[in-house]
């Protein structure tokens, strides 16, 4: 079979990608009718709707014990009504056993040939997941069309990318010739890149693409068979990506059961019993820092994404309005629940310096909330950066946050009444801003994970920065922003954050946020601090997924 | 500074050599007064003779708490004398961590510099190293030479070039340029190789050089700071290394204490405590399975070499005696107390296929009892191919053997007599020759570290592989031993074992045996099965050591 050219294309710019770290997007992420069909948004609403009606059949999974679905729409405020196969372990792990020992001995041209035909037919539901996003995560639609569509696929492809340059690093085989004076003592040599075995991807509710494409693609990339196990309030858009990556397998002629969803519910989760069996070698796994950190003590390559504490440091500014429009954006931007959300602003008592002199704490503040409201309250742009709820306990905590927290609340969260005219029922809720001192460390040492910032008042900016790095070693980070017009402090930022493994961004304003990160150019989690070991996609993302194993035998005698 | 001419022509030729894999060496292996000059091995001997005396003050290591030195010569039978300087843990660490933040912001062709200087100065006292391994760890000369001098050089060089060549991986810096529409976003970005801080490498008594020096250097060219601890029993090998890389950072304007010694005693040992410590970083293990998989349960990265119980799968043969001749030299080979000794050798109870017909299992078993008699017996080879026995519990262990495994004993351990005629009093033991069956599991299916094989007989060659092949996957094997003629089968043996994680050496004769692998080419240890985590030197081994956090900031707008 091999590469196809137009495959083989995709792989060769991806991978040169990976290294330039260049931008480069194989996928577009413009929901435009140009790119994607004058019907493509509406073919995907309908699309949509039809499997709401009840069994997701297109798995092709057999034999199942019950077909079960628990998905809500945080839109509707009513279940979506999708029912998905399920199986015993049991037999999850025999399919993923019996399907490894084909697909490992599958050529890394025939692997990444299937792998990048998958993406191919994912692109062409790009808007059907898009919806399938909205109404499971909450987010708002072209976050679901982007970050669930083209982002994740572009990031599976990066894996594939990266994964496919690590099985050619070593040659498959070569002589090794050691002169022993009298002879030559000859050995033919031979290297095997084997796979792990059994590959497990546990996903979140609120990134179920984004975050879990990476671990399936890699896991299948290294001939690795992989069992995908959504989290039960967002099954929907991965069961897509299944779907289409067991079609372009059963296609192909390889078994689709290298690639299986495993579903479970609330009151019966399976994931801590998968990621003990023995048969199951690697865990990818995206979520609470408890469950996660546990996952990381077996003795299994594990690679995770948790949770963290995400800081912007305030120093000295050129535009103030632009900035402060640029971190608030960051906050509502899906109510905060993206990982790489900022919550604690630390901002010098002294005020912030500003080419106009030095702004006050509290000048700070109230722009911070003024900006905020003024996102928000703009109809045409507020409810749809914002989106709706995922979860209610993060509503909850979000509405309690302020009376549980304390300290002067400089807004205060609120529903968006009429959030859009088409989901009246919408779970939402502002953001919500609260100031802080240095000394409250036991308030913004954990993660708040909704629309919650904290504007904290520190002595300096060097406090400010000692405390954000501290936050990062002992309780992780995945972003930092930092705005400073003093070339000193930004090299001291970089270096004392860079010690804390936490990736920064100086001086964002405009249309690009902290929140983001770039497939084939920003790494996503550096693997350095207790917000994950994992890093998308470093070397070691895809390393740790096989081992090369040496074979050796005197050449015969000449 | 940067790479000098001929500096930078050695870490290319090792780059080549990587990905390659062809035969390289760039320290000689013959300890030929051609290569090393005329006077070399008996200035050698007087360097060592004269570190007898007492401090080994060359480390320029202040302040010590006190002069400490176990160390016993196996051939001597009494103690080395030399004493290093002691450290409390906390002048250790703040030594450290005070080094790591100058040596981690030195460019890494100013740390290949230095490294590759060190080595040089290094095989400059090989002669001085072989005898100091020589009476610490027992081995016979030529071993000690060859594997604490330019066996271990190369594996140290083979670090740094895996290290050198990935941190040139990614770009310094970049201009990333997004497409908007109307605008191009334009940001600069930036990636820093941040090392991740103190590293510890705990070596053992056994190899103190070779299994510790690819560590020492991968943590000090990723630009950590690192504690050198050797096992009490064997100190002076890795004391003469730390000397020279601490001559090399000094001459070159560095802080020393980027590398220092940390010694410890056998009744207070303080390598757990040191690994706890929440500023190291990452930790290097060469010893018992029982620590090394407890170190590896600690949130850090740490890599481990422990036991295994390594095999040999006899099915077909050209010649039997070659095979049987070389099989019993590996068991003889430092008298069973290489990591790569095979232990169990697994034959089929209807006896080896040869070109003369089917030899018979008891045929067999004489065979390896004669020929490990003829190698101990010549007395121009045995013992210096045997050494002696570094520790008093293996030799125990070899003499109880037989009659705490039970089973028919083929050949029963012995001292040698008169070993090599200087060393009257050396501890030698010579190998115990043991037949179990496939039943037997509970006898081999645990290191017996020492001269000790068990004759294992089988069904037939499918139960030996398959065996083999659990004994690696649930107790951990470093190197496997295959002899078939037969292509399908080895195809059979080649694809079970590396599912175990496990090279394997196909028909062996002659001058190459399983026990031995090669810098550059061979992976030594695959970090697939339980006998550790660890490969010299597997991307992974060098990409673990460090994070690459990534810096962006808006291009000024033009």
């Amino acid at each position: 079979m091999g590469l196809s050219p137009a495959n083989k294309e995709i792989l060769d710019k991806a991978i040169e990608a990976l290294h330039t770290r260049v931008f480069h997007a194989q996928y577009p992420e413009h929901p435009s009718p140009k790119i994607y069909g004058e019907t493509a948004d509406e073919d995907g609403k309908n699309a949509f709707k039809a499997l709401r009606k009840g069994r997701f059949e297109e798995l092709q999974q057999q034999g199942e014990i019950a077909w079960v679905g628990e998905e809500d729409s945080p839109y509707f405020a009513e279940p979506v009504g999708t029912t998905y196969p399920q199986f015993t372990n049991e037999v999850l792990i025999e399919r993923a056993e019996k399907a490894f020992h084909s697909w490992r001995k599958v050529s890394k041209e025939d692997r990444a040939q299937v792998l990048i035909d998958s993406l191919e037919r994912f692109s062409k539901r790009f808007f059907e997941n898009a919806y399938a996003t909205m109404h499971t995560t909450g987010q708002g639609y072209m976050m679901a069309f982007q970050a669930s569509g083209p982002h994740a696929a572009d990031r599976a492809l990066e894996a594939v990318a990266a994964g496919y340059e690590e099985l050619g690093r070593f040659p498959d085989s070569t002589v090794w010739e050691k002169p022993m004076g009298k002879y030559n003592l000859v050995i033919n040599k031979e290297w095997r890149a084997v796979p792990k075995g059994i590959g497990l991807v546990i996903g979140c509710s609120t990134f179920p693409t984004w975050n879990s494409v990476p671990g399936v693609y890699a896991d299948l990339m290294m001939g690795n068979s992989v069992l995908v196990k959504p989290h039960p309030g967002a099954v929907l858009p991965m069961a897509i990506v299944v779907a289409e990556i067991r079609n372009a397998l059963r296609d192909a002629g390889f078994d689709p059961d290298a690639c299986q969803l495993a579903i479970d519910t609330k009151s019966a989760p399976i994931a801590k019993e998968l990621a003990e069996h023995k048969a199951v070698k690697v865990v990818d796994f995206t979520g609470n820092s408890e469950f996660g950190s546990y996952l990381e003590t077996l003795p299994k390559a594990v690679f995770t994404e948790k949770t963290g504490v995400n800081s912007i440091i305030l120093d000295s500014v050129e535009d103030l309005d632009k900035v402060i429009q640029n971190i608030t954006f960051s906050v509502a931007l899906y109510s905060g629940q993206m990982c790489t959300a900022p919550q604690n602003f630390f901002i010098p008592a002294g005020g912030v310096k500003t080419p106009e002199g030095v702004v006050s704490f509290d000048e700070v503040a109230q722009k911070f909330a003024d900006f905020t409201n003024g996102l928000i309250n703009n109809p045409k742009a507020g409810p749809f950066v914002a989106g709706t709820i995922q979860n209610p306990a993060t509503a909850e905590r979000t509405v309690e946050a302020s009376k549980a927290i304390g300290g002067k609340t400089w807004l205060e969260t609120r529903n968006i009444e009429q959030p859009i005219p088409y989901f009246k029922n919408a779970r939402t809720q502002t953001p919500t801003v609260i100031e802080l001192t240095a000394g409250d460390k036991d308030k913004f040492s954990k993660e708040m994970f909704g629309p919650i910032a904290f504007l904290i008042k520190t002595k300096d900016t060097k406090e400010s920065v000692a405390l954000a790095k501290e936050m990062a070693e002992s309780y992780g980070a995945i972003s930092c922003g930092a705005y400073t017009t003093d070339n000193d402090m930004k090299e001291y930022i970089a270096d004392e954050m860079s010690l804390a493994a936490t990736p920064v961004s100086f001086n964002l304003v405009g249309q690009i946020f902290v929140n983001q990160n770039a497939a084939f150019s920003d790494f996503h989690v550096t693997g350095g601090n207790p917000a994950g070991n994992a890093s998308f996609t470093n070397p070691d993302y895809v390393n740790r997924r096989f081992t090369w194993v040496g074979m050796r035998e005197p050449a015969p005698r000449g």
